[in-house]
């Protein structure tokens, strides 16, 4: 629904393949000087390996945690080589069994045209599922984020209040509309007013907040009369300082992301809140808990089975935001940081075949 | 055993009930001007009631947030009013059934030589179990909050690797002989040379560290070869700060305690550091955990069976820090809040019965 596209891109046959590299290092925000296009050869398949194109290129926050160096919990890039990220691609040739030609796959070939694999962790996608960009959103790890993350560690009972901000976003959108379909008020935080109408128009949040009007805080007080059990962190800063008053005893806090922090070159200044932090931690009995998708990979079975029955019935709805031309994904991620993408953000990078 | 007494009481007989009262409420860390010595005339029991002689009265760090006004997960004592504590008294008159003069109770009695009480809550001790003090301490809310907090929060898998600072007190040291028995490689922190020569000669930890050291950081760091997969929090402050870059991935931290932070009148100055530990959290998979002792009651029963029998076997050991008058109870309070205690603190407010 409601997908925004910029043009529709011509159906080249490309004789060169296009990377996006990362030049440098950003500190704080980065810059479209953090990036290089480059062309290379079109690599061909050798033995066991099958090439892919890229159709579509998901740009999702944890990818500014890789342009860092240092450990996280997944290597960074280094310096000179192809952005990471998953995607959907088309098989184009194949030595690897099991795989075809024309077959629709998702992969993790990152920022470039063409890739060469050996099929590992690579999956064929079901196209009766839904359009195929889905799997990069609701159907993929974003859509699985928000599964696992409020139903194994979030744990909402029918009733409860569950807060979670991005709330038009890939993970956010997902989180509310599962915490509706279990019986819970459900209320959205985002940035600016047509994403507030969004997510209570179209998602069905009971209430969505902006997060830039000065009142916010006293807001989102009134929109939770009863406390807030479940805080979907997906944010951070100053938003995490707003709930954190709010939130009841045996509060559930699934810690899924902290956008609001991966900019940050140096920690931010006083005073030091981490004592407040704990002793709400303890004197509320709240459970905050960090989760990663990865960790999760078994439940997408019955994820998919649930999710696809939801989207079908119409319970779930799922928003892209959709650009086209892989030379503009440093300037989309850059923006995605900054909140000023508007539902799942997703590079066309090339046509999707006939 | 350990136990330390400055004096044994003599067996006065009493005409008066003295009683200890929050005279005012503290900014920063308690003086003796907060407490009020007050007599008032022994009560005499209602129909219903029994009227209690205190012998021991536990000191514990959550009595400091009850010196605060403003909520917390129990409600503040009011200034003029006896200060809040468990005790082990003895039944002086009952008009409550089942209750009888000379028996020996675990009650709720607060800083005073005598009480009224229906019997809510009040508990017959089992003297067979040990020396009566004991309710208070391993066989007590201290015992049963080490037990639930490390094996319901903590979940110890043989061969991992749990910190626990304050370990030479009354929670610390049953933590990480718990550990131990789990067969876990069990650190303690706890100040100065005497406490940590007791916590690993005596109470059998792999290694303990005083904090109060400058190399503290880097021995931590030493000691853990395999990083830390269980931080039972007692503490705070600098400590969580040593033990965050050790966490593994999935680490548990219980969190029990924050005493570093009682006194505090403010906020610690910058920089804020609530970024860092939301990024160890989503980075590390980390799983922080407040708990409170009372929301765990119901396991009471097959802990007082394990310890018992722990304790019957020489496998956990526990050791008394006394202190002979109530007069005293203001001053040990202070100092415990400083961790001048070494052992579990407990104020002989009248003698035993023979």
């Amino acid at each position: 629904m409601n997908s925004q596209t910029t043009k529709t891109p011509r159906n080249v046959e490309r004789t060169k393949n296009r990377q996006i590299l990362l030049a440098s290092r950003p500190s704080g925000e980065p810059s479209p000087e953090n990036f290089e296009l480059a062309e290379t050869e079109i690599p061909t398949p050798g033995p066991g390996q099958m090439l892919l194109r890229t159709i579509y290129l998901s740009l999702d926050p944890y990818m500014r945690g890789r342009m860092n160096a240092g450990p996280s919990y997944a290597p960074p890039v280094e310096i000179g080589e192809a952005m990471v990220g998953a995607t959907v691609c088309e098989v184009i040739e194949s030595n690897v069994p099991n795989f075809h030609p024309g077959e629709i796959v998702l992969a993790g070939a990152g920022w470039q045209d063409y890739s060469l694999t050996k099929g590992e962790g690579v999956r064929k996608i079901d196209r009766s599922f839904g359009p195929i960009s889905y799997a990069l959103g609701v159907l993929g790890m974003p859509g699985l984020t928000a599964y696992t993350g409020l139903l194994d560690i979030g744990k909402p009972e029918p009733g409860e209040t569950i807060v979670v901000a991005a709330a038009s976003g890939a993970v956010g959108s997902v989180v509310g509309q599962l915490g509706k379909i279990k019986g819970c008020r459900v209320v959205g935080i985002a940035g600016g007013q047509q994403k507030c109408s969004f997510v209570k128009e179209e998602l069905g949040f009971d209430v969505c907040l902006d997060h830039r009007q000065p009142e916010f805080a006293e807001s989102l007080k009134a929109a939770c009369p009863n406390g807030v059990d479940i805080y979907f962190e997906n944010v951070g800063g100053a938003v995490l300082d707003a709930v954190l008053p709010l939130l009841n005893n045996f509060a559930r806090i699934p810690v899924c992301g902290l956008i609001a922090h991966y900019n940050d070159a140096e920690l931010p200044s006083g005073p030091n809140r981490v004592p407040l932090l704990m002793r709400a931690i303890l004197s509320k009995r709240l459970t905050f808990r960090g989760f990663i998708v990865l960790d999760h990979a078994s439940q997408f079975p019955v994820f998919i089975t649930e999710m696809t029955a939801w989207l079908r019935e119409g319970r779930m709805k799922f928003r892209e935001d959709l650009t086209d031309g892989l030379e503009n994904a440093p300037r989309e991620l850059i923006r995605l940081l900054k909140g000023e993408n508007f539902g799942k953000k997703i590079i066309r990078v090339n046509p999707e075949p006939a």
